[in-house]
């Protein structure tokens, strides 16, 4: 076989880039598990009934077949299977299948991989990992839930700025019902054709946008002029409250999505200064959202688009009876990541978790290296033994090749490589410095 | 939308079984790093040419294409993907892909999904978790690495054993050299022949498996008889050289094989007593496998077939001028998991991460226990607050429902609702104990 290429928009990582990876995702795992959200991960297939039913996005979708049954025939049929495009589908069918045994609120993160199948180009891949955190109510969520989230993502967010030197964040907030309520009261009925077009200020800008809404939807240019007006409120605390009352109208959905946005950029300020905006040009596309909706840049890499994103839905799933109302934002995790690491924005110390090589004299004395590397492994030190009894330069390279900092002597020595600094020590006893003990990584 | 149903093999866990699942894979990994091993991920889809390579398993292949090419005609081509059905051909074709960035002997481990189009039955599923190590090495690969892999092996099962009360493990272990130089130094020439029949012994028994060989391969009945007796004898040390040796056949690549398998019994043995036999029958089917094959059972379980798999194979991946030869072993997760989850047998102590519920007196003051859970999660104490300013009674059943030990009051007191003790507590200087700190796993 001649060597391989990679795949177009199949991201894959060499180790000392999993190892990024890897301590970004514990990092994640563990700041949802500690606000209690539990791990679920479902599996990658769903039927591809469920999978279409959001209209646009079937085009996407991975169709997946048993080569035997491919090949005696047989076309798409209700029973076909595809690859999960989100997180989202597949976590409402499982609340919807496992309800009964399931505690109300219930609160799940899922860390997996999702598939696509669009165009590759950089921040849109065909395979891509996503960090989901959602809040499901039977019947009925609280409102503080639509904070919480946010919270909790700031929190991660954040987390990964100062302990990896990942950019700071910078998330928008609206909420639909404040348009809604803002656009009823203007005495417009079909709130979504405004969203949709107002949703294009960004691209477009406000002249095309008022065009659209005047010729499209017949809208007065005074109607118009105070969409975009609405829209163009930004405000990094509960100021924009004052500035939406002063477009002088007033709705019950308007108040209540100004009172449900300012909660949640009062408490987001107030937990992460600088980080949180309203923004009531936020839309979220043709999304499901009925509430509050976010999206989150990352400050300087703004072209990547959102990397975290999320709302509130009245009907996350129903089963008829039931409604299951939900919030919830998602991490482009691999949207982060691929741009820094292929950058070498984002590096890890070393390139294995190995703290220690335990050199070899011999291959007769390979038993007593194994010895010391047990009984360093047993203190919790990553420890491998040299594959090789070669001369010690040699086995001292084999670690510095793999950043592996510490290389151990049978003399009942033990050297940092980088210092060259060798001294005396018991397996028993000896520690590497905290910093050392795992791979760092930084910006 | 209806009440969703399981799709036949395609297990998903409900939360509690899903933590039981974490811990089980930390364990896994923890131990992996401890030894060195780096970890990392392959893209789940691969060439369907590269997934066909062995011919066999073809029909087991899932197929995958995206839905607009599906629509628009074209059959299988050369381009076409699969969903990976192993962890060791995407490995290889990692290994080939990046040699020039990989450091040799390149030691990592890899934990992920798999999928395979079989029949769904106890034990086999079409999606399912995967755990494998493996060490590569560029054109030579040192002997004593398959002593290696077995032994890191053994600690992760034993520890899944000691720390969470899984069954206790045997591994069987035999070499591919011992056998083919036995069966030439009987002067047979086409020992693969043998071995698939030899391999049946278990199925069909002895008398059948001499029909065979008489019958269809023409050896003497003498023969025949020498080569079952090889495959009978089982020893948990090195005692079986004698006992291949009293069977009088001598040949080099005899003596390769003993030596070999003798190093990873004797060592296995010292690290594991009890854990690991010399069994001559184990064959692994028609793999490539070149050396040392290792099968694992599970103590009581033994008709889940073997859960860890594995061998050396002198030619993992080449790229026509260079080989590399590599020795690992593969852990069924799903299929250890599954089985022990679905009867009872394994169990977390609660349903969330959770440790600490936040008891809100008024939604007025929710903002207080904000506070109190902030200061408990800053040290590193999974905190919730509750969803609702219910009366106590109602607080302390979410709290019970899910498993969470302790409720915290804005009295300043903590209550440990399995006991009924309710104490003055700091939420600065708390602490629970150590064992209520993440959710228990136990048999």
């Amino acid at each position: 076989m001649s060597r391989p290429k990679p795949l177009s928009g199949f991201p894959e990582f060499l180790p000392a880039q999993r190892i990024v990876e890897q301590r970004v995702l514990d990092a994640l795992a563990d700041t949802f598990e500690l606000h209690g959200f539990g791990s679920i991960e479902t599996r990658a297939l769903e039927p591809m009934a469920q999978l279409a039913r959001k209209g646009e996005i079937d085009k996407e979708v991975y169709v997946v077949r048993r080569l035997h049954a491919e090949r005696h025939g047989g076309g798409a049929d209700a029973d076909e299977l595809g690859l999960h495009f989100d997180l989202t589908v597949p976590f409402a069918r499982y609340v919807l299948e496992n309800s009964g045994h399931l505690n109300f609120p219930f609160r799940r993160y899922q860390i997996q991989k999702v598939w696509r199948g669009e165009r590759p180009q950089e921040g849109r891949y065909r395979e891509f990992l996503q960090a989901d955190i959602d809040v499901v109510g039977q019947a009925v969520l609280a409102d503080h839930h639509d904070v919480e989230v946010a919270l909790v993502i700031l929190e991660a967010l954040e987390r990964l700025h100062t302990e990896f030197g990942l950019p700071p964040v910078l998330m928008r907030v609206n909420n639909r019902r404040l348009a809604e309520g803002f656009y009823r009261g203007l005495g417009i009925d079909d709130h979504l054709a405004v969203l949709q077009r107002v949703d294009k200020l960004d691209k477009i800008g406000p002249d095309a946008v008022r065009d659209l809404l005047t010729g499209e939807l017949g809208l007065s240019v005074e109607v118009a002029d105070r969409c975009l007006e609405l829209a163009t409120i930004s405000a990094p605390d509960e100021s924009f409250v004052d500035r939406v009352r002063a477009l002088g109208v007033s709705n019950e959905l308007l108040d209540e999505g100004l009172a449900q946005l300012a909660a949640v950029v009062r408490a987001g300020a107030a937990a992460a200064p600088g980080r949180i905006v309203a923004d009531l040009k936020i839309a979220r596309g043709l999304d499901y959202y009925t509430g509050t909706v976010y999206e989150t840049e990352l400050a300087g890499l703004e072209h990547l688009g959102s990397i975290c994103s999320g709302g509130r839905y009245d009907s996350l799933a129903s089963d008829g009876r039931t409604s299951y109302p939900g919030v919830g934002l998602s991490i482009g995790v691999t949207r982060i990541l691929v741009p820094l690491l292929s950058k070498g924005l984002l590096t890890a110390s070393r390139s294995v978790p190995t703290c220690v090589l335990v050199a070899v004299d011999s291959e007769e004395t390979r038993g007593e290296a194994d010895a010391v590397a047990a009984r360093l492994r047993a203190r919790g030190i990553p420890t491998e033994v040299a594959p090789k009894a070669d001369r010690f330069g040699k086995q001292i390279r084999y670690a510095d090749r793999r950043g592996i900092p510490f290389v151990w002597f049978s003399s009942g020595e033990v050297k940092d490589i980088r210092s060259g600094d060798q001294t005396p020590a018991d397996p028993d006893h000896w520690r590497p410095p905290a910093e050392d003990l795992v791979p760092k990584v930084s910006a």
